[in-house]
């Protein structure tokens, strides 16, 4: 099934170094217009406002998921592992490699809004009319579709799923190292080969030796450090939060009948509910920025006036509240309303637990499906790591996220005197 | 005239670690639309179609200027080195981080088809009726000239300009760490700090200590690996002539009244040769990609296919030529025509030396233009640096770079048949 | 009082790039005999039979403390912040300097077997007739006694104590960070300059800003990564034993008027409890593995053998036991008499929390000493670091150490039939 | 042959990460006394008193030199060269191990005052009654015979010996990485991978593919910097000078006679050149320095003061000299001995090209015995690399190294008022 390149293809990627390509299918995937495509969709979506390195696209992040993987498996079958279903090596390869195929652009943002979800577009990439389609079928029939169902998480033997989403997979194990190097966190960063060394299949599952625990804290302790300095970072919030109010409001205006200067025909697509694959797959981050550009010059002065703070980076600002409380948001909605505020745009209320990443949680829902990370204990038991880590249950324990209400500080600032004192002096105004 | 902010501002950058802000109007200028417009400017052109992690903007390698400045002069001063004039630190500072604003999206493509000129734009933007002009105004009535001048290399005193533009200059410095870091060709990285205290003002100049011969040595190294590891990279240059090739099209097409179905106000400016500071502030990267994918259903299939070609970086392939020969690319062009292919647009012939990136060679007119490297020997002396460092010689010596072919494989493959056997051979169809 | 060089010196170290010296004082005292002693020392005792790398000696560990209290200072003082007494940079600078000036060879195993103290010594040399002392007297008559107050913990004002000995002091920032560069336990790393930017002079202490609690997070997490990784390595103990037994069993010969047939002078003086200045400061690591290579002849079979193994690196083995017993350790010591094995030699029991090396454990007793990490929260209060984060909390908690039983397997393989079989399970004879 | 270990043994290395080990001979020697041995041995002599991260032993690089030739080894074997010859892997693998076995403390210069031979005492060992030999014997009767072979080049099939021992050999490629990380001159670093990706066995030779020119002149270049910033080092100079004129004082105080204080035996059979293979293996850098100590209590005052210069780091001074010349030299000596110092002591004239360590100089004697690097060109030719790199050529170019003039700079002084005016000016007094 695996046809071996003449000539191994390496790319040279700064996280690992090079990537190495030794089958035709991989390389054929790589080289489709769908995966090419991926160049083309950041993959922090709007974190470079906040950390400007943070350029990097899904393209790089998808190479380096898969090399991830290649590595794990090649371990795997050196040491002839017995619980290692070998015929599943390129299954498991392209899943990796397709996990993230139907990201749009801005993704977590348009989700919100639309109610769109990638893994399905994923999915409907691989099984539909497509470039990818046709490579995957060159392999067999039923290929796509069980390259589908890695992605799904409904493919069976599960080591593979285990493999590919779990708590310590290779695509959250790429994204930490990626996400470090390119936003220059570099305590983000840890051990790769040292966790590589220490996972074993297990029982259907992917699982860590007791030994390496340690290598397995420190780890979820750089995972812990992402999440509080990048990806639950205020400002970066406030990023997204531009980015929603544009998306609703130009929604808003479409369905309204507002007539556009500017409307390219994916975002009609999208505002019809009715994007098709070839559609979606020519909407990417240019499409969005040209758009946000163009309107600028709409006559709606609110999506204007949004699209221009999100260009010029000139992002609401924020204050702390220790805990929500709706009552305290009616009243300042209230009051926004009184003083010629926009009351569903111009304050936002939003705390960190509202995102897509998430801390290590065992327990939880989500952690239904992302199996938690096992440990094969000195005396052949397998146990859930946070029961033998004190390091982890401590990391794994429930923080209580702030609350930060964010607000155009200018326009705030502009209407202050209408407001109540107790407000202003709550936005230091 | 420095006017410091009360706590000093700190951006997170993965090449420098962190770049410290303590002057109010650094602060007010990277917060102007036109700056934060180099976001959305990618620092290396197509170069991610052969580096997938080369997709660093424009704001991130300014900020680096900025910073490696900063940290130039901070020596000058700690030092208290009598030939560093210091009533010059806002001026160095300013056009270090302002040097680069008047790029536009893959400026080098554009500036060769259209012969625009980005420190035109820059000086443009400057003096302008622009953000970036008022905050400079601030500081003085003609700072904004003072400014403009250190970029146009006519300000005096001569030794700002040495900083901000010469062979061993703060941007030079900047974009070879910079580029090495995104791109993981880590042998193009060097020194930063030891290159930074072997520098001395001397006689309107920075020199270099005698004893520091051997890091600029490592410093040129580092150059010359990147040159042609990253710069001169064939792969490179071939989606620069695609990238060409479509604005060449573009033009020519809309020069001869042919109806686009998708046209952008700035690119309807650039073709008409009447592109204003207003529109040019608002073109970047974005609209570039966003036109190329809009153009793929233009009914001129010259153009619909390049812009394929680009979108899903199916580029042209070379073959190598030893030396350049007209006559052969006569030949080639009658032959390519009797074919049915395009002679303008499926055959390209190209060798580094037309690259705006230079090796260092003193002694060339464009050593005329960037002061060369001088060392400050033991006895008091100023010499260039090559001519007491053989390795700097043989670095610097005339590189007879190959001559390259490119054409698009599948066409070409197609019409094989009509084609000479030479010509067959040669490009092995 | 300061005195400045008039070219600073620039030392190259591996782990912080440069080390540089502004001061005349600083700079005497590196070059004095008692200081340059310390290359002979090495910082890791026999840490380098588990971690081949770990060669380093005390002597570039001093000047990496000195080179963080540095940059502590000169952050202090460029930011003018008023909780610092400037007169107090060079008292700070010398006592960071001179901390381990009082160190012997392999001290921990000497310190517990003659119970010597290289605190004590380290105020002896400074005090003593030595050219450190003399060197600290041209500052001021009273600046010896000073520099020895600091070290001692008696100074006034304590701020300085706190910057030179407390939980997140310059001293242990170096050597987590030396030992994690040396051994090649790269997660035993933190990012310092972070570190550094968050800590502020505050009412006599040194503490850290609310806003860098995930800095000190990390670094705590780096902390307990090399406790565990390295400083707790079994295998480490193993040779640690080793050490003591052999300087344990020279002593019990000394004292019994054996004649060794080979004896240094320094060697006499510490069984005679009678060392003095001089003589220890030409004790050093070299004399120690000097004396064991002699001694693989001594006619004393034991002292010969463990010197051998020693040398040899043929170490005792471990097995490990969950809970100390003491009923267990007399019936393994009774065996192991009968069956002709040496009860006090050929077995040990051991648990790494009798090391000198401790984890953060805010309220026990160490804590006393050494002041805890405090928090300056954004309501201005000072709290105790683990008070408000549950990492900390966690990894402060208290860690049941493993205890482990040593043995030399070889032997006790020989006699293994004339153990009971219990016991011979237990050590898989 | 390879008889397998049931468990990979893994060594952390901070330079390689990790040391593996699959084989049960090679885990064998690496714990043989004679092997441990070289822990006892530092790598760059006396360069610590310079680079004081320098304390590195040769038993870590003789492990790295094991490691790279290893990866080599894979790198053959995965591919399926050809061309390499797949039963030489142990030998190869033992000759990279053991190669520096028999280098004694601080060799290079114990090889100039007595004329050993570190080669000749590593075949001895390999071949005598020792540890090392009967590991080796149980692979077969002629196997250590053919490591030996290997190591004093004269193993057939040669390209055995090209691996162990040429330009590009294992050997340099650790010494350098490992000496450029632990003096922390990292721009004597380079990119391994990048190089053992692209080396080819190729006619009974080890050759590097055309297109990897480039990493070769990044490699050639390291070694360049390392050359003159570490090896050539005048400081390092003059310390192996200081450590030359102990040897050579000692020696010629036995010789005629004298009884020392104190005397190792096993410097007793070097001054008598009657050392043996058992005495030589109890010989280590803690033996000469133990002996330094002492003899600064020697009642002979030339040699106690060297010693004490040595262990207190009061080196010689130096001053340039543009050329060498006898009759400069001699005028030195005569004024030196008339003016109460020792002419044959208290000034020596050194110039780099002394050293063992080389640059890349094809076509000198030296490059008789090391191997020139040979490309592999497209054109499937093989030539020497400095034929097709303008870089190359200039930095294996002749370097007029400078001579220095090396004097006790105290005792000089002193005599200062008489030596001529010229002599007086020559050396600053």
């Amino acid at each position: 099934m695996l046809r071996q390149l003449e000539e191994e293809k390496v790319f040279k990627d700064p996280v690992h170094h090079s990537v190495f390509v030794q089958d035709l299918t991989i390389w054929k995937l790589i080289n489709t217009p769908e995966f090419q495509r991926l160049r083309r969709i950041r993959q922090l979506g709007t974190t470079y406002l906040t950390f400007h390195g943070a350029e990097h696209s899904r393209f790089s992040h998808s190479l380096g998921v898969y090399e991830i993987t290649r590595k794990i498996i090649d371990q795997f079958e050196r040491n002839r592992y017995g619980d290692w279903p070998q015929e599943e090596k390129l299954v498991s390869l392209c899943a990796s490699l397709l996990h993230d195929v139907g990201h749009g652009p801005f993704s977590h943002a348009i989700e919100e809004v639309f109610r769109t979800d990638h893994e399905k577009w994923t999915c409907d990439i691989i099984l539909g009319d497509t470039s990818i389609h046709r490579v995957l079928r060159e392999v067999s029939e039923d290929f796509p579709r069980k390259v589908a169902d890695v992605i799904c998480k409904t493919y069976s033997p599960p080591i593979v799923v285990s493999l590919v989403s779990s708590q310590m997979d290779a695509d959250r194990m790429d994204y930490l190292l990626r996400d470090a190097y390119f936003t220059g966190v570099h305590y983000g960063s840890f051990d790769l080969d040292r966790i590589l060394r220490v996972l074993r299949p297990c029982q259907g599952r992917i699982v860590v030796k007791e030994s390496g625990m340690h290598a397995v804290e420190a780890y979820l302790m750089a995972r812990y450090q992402m999440y509080w300095q990048v990806y639950f970072h205020p400002v970066t919030r406030s990023s997204d939060i531009l980015l929603r109010q544009i998306f609703r409001r130009a929604g808003e205006l479409y369905r309204s009948g507002y007539r556009f200067g500017f409307l390219l025909p994916q975002l009609r697509l999208l505002f019809d509910d009715s994007m098709t694959v070839e559609a979606y797959l020519s909407f990417d981050d240019s499409a969005v920025q040209t758009a946000f550009a163009q309107w600028v010059h709409e006559k709606d002065e609110l999506l204007s006036d949004l699209c221009e703070r999100f260009l010029h980076r000139r992002l609401y600002k924020y204050v702390t509240v220790e805990k929500f409380g709706q009552p305290l948001l009616e009243e300042l909605r209230r009051q926004w309303k009184d003083a010629g505020l926009h009351p569903e745009y111009h304050l936002e209320m939003d705390t960190p637990v509202d995102l897509p990443y998430d801390l290590y949680k065992p327990g939880t829902p989500d952690a239904a499906e992302k199996p938690p990370i096992l440990v094969w204990t000195d005396k052949d038991e397998l146990v859930e790591i946070s029961t033998v880590s004190d390091i982890i249950r401590s990391i794994a324990g429930k923080h209580q996220g702030k609350y930060y209400l964010y607000y155009p500080e200018d326009l705030v600032q502009r209407v202050a005197p209408r407001l109540s004192p107790d407000i202003r002096e709550r936005f230091r105004l």
